[in-house]
């Protein structure tokens, strides 16, 4: 079995920043580490596939990546098994959530980073899925997905563009802590590592650590 | 069939006022109209029942109303058929739905509400179960109802303590705006009543109009 590696950001804008750019480093010593050419990219995320795809090429094309998007291949589940590497962008979670099951990928790309050890990117909704569930999206559930399970591919829960409250506020709907609070009420639920804009965890096997300057903020149950 | 009676308040809280505070007159109004001595508390979006009958008792006992918990009713069914008032509380609107459901309260609410006229009162949460469906909430999904299908008591759907896009942000989520887009992007989503806090919504048969001072936007599809 082939060791795991993801990179999980945050956000994939930071503010100041072009699309991924902040994050180039990071992504381009995974991808040179494993000799990637192609990137795989699952734009579920958003209703426009091709523009997102568009998006996206232009930053991993000048860092010399080819990207190709997974809505253009005839069998998904074959373009995961032959990945190099894959994408997943943000957008909402539970369509993007929703488009995996309805096109039978979760275990397909589970077992492709798991088993075989292929690199994942994920940015926001994409790094929702990457995680034990999709219970700590900031996402409106505008679409009903078949459950709240995702790849499970590290055994916790991840909130994306974490906030601290801002005791500040004069807005009465709850702080992100309160809801992660709620979260942590219920039978089951797992940790939560409440990734700032800006912080990226990346995995590597069994070892887990941040990168960029955001930081995080661990919930334990 | 007698009229409907909706109350649909953004937020139990506004800034600078106590629970509920900030809508006192309209309450009293609507329970004197309907000579309500009682008032059936749905508590169900906050995992400790009791301590919440006991923060909604506050407000209600001074203005001279009796409040129940359903919680400490032997047949919930039951008390939903002879409430004289409903409540519905704040917290988190997917335990919300999924407890409604699962004490099979759907029908009966639908039923008490729409064909015998009685008033309900709803706030944040409460409103998100009371409209078409849960899919323009703004809370975590950490439980799994059954359905997004919520009360349907109005055929449209409303976000509750709407805010508006702040474009001095540095913070990179979706904006609400750009949730709700994301909403319109998918088939057969309703149109979303953004409120924002300190207003409500209130419904007299078939007319609806807005109360307090911070009013709403209507996103039509």
């Amino acid at each position: 079995m082939a060791k795991r590696q993801l990179l999980l950001l945050s956000s994939s804008k930071v503010h100041g920043f072009e699309y991924l750019e902040y994050t180039k480093d990071d992504i381009q010593e995974l991808l040179t580490k494993n000799q990637t050419s192609t990137v795989l990219f699952i734009p579920y995320a958003l209703s426009n596939h091709e523009a997102y795809l568009k998006k996206v090429e232009i930053p991993f094309k000048k860092w010399g990546y080819k990207v190709e998007g997974i809505h253009n291949q005839e069998d998904p589940i074959h373009a995961i098994q032959k990945s190099e590497a894959i994408f997943i962008g943000g957008g909402n979670t539970f369509r993007l959530l929703k488009t995996l099951y309805d096109n039978n990928l979760i275990n397909p790309i589970r077992n492709r980073v798991l088993k075989d050890g292929v690199p994942y990117i994920g940015a926001s909704a994409g790094i929702n899925v990457a995680t034990s569930s999709i219970h700590t999206t900031n996402d409106m559930p505008i679409v009903y997905p078949p459950s709240f399970e995702a790849l499970n591919l590290v055994p916790f829960n991840i909130n994306p563009h974490y906030m601290d409250p801002d005791f500040s506020s004069k807005h009465k709907g709850e702080t992100r802590e309160e809801r992660i609070l709620q979260y942590h009420e219920e039978k089951n639920s797992k940790s939560v590592l409440g990734l700032r804009e800006g912080a990226t965890l990346y995995v590597e096997g069994n070892h887990a650590g941040l990168k960029g300057v955001a930081g995080a903020r661990l919930f334990q149950k």
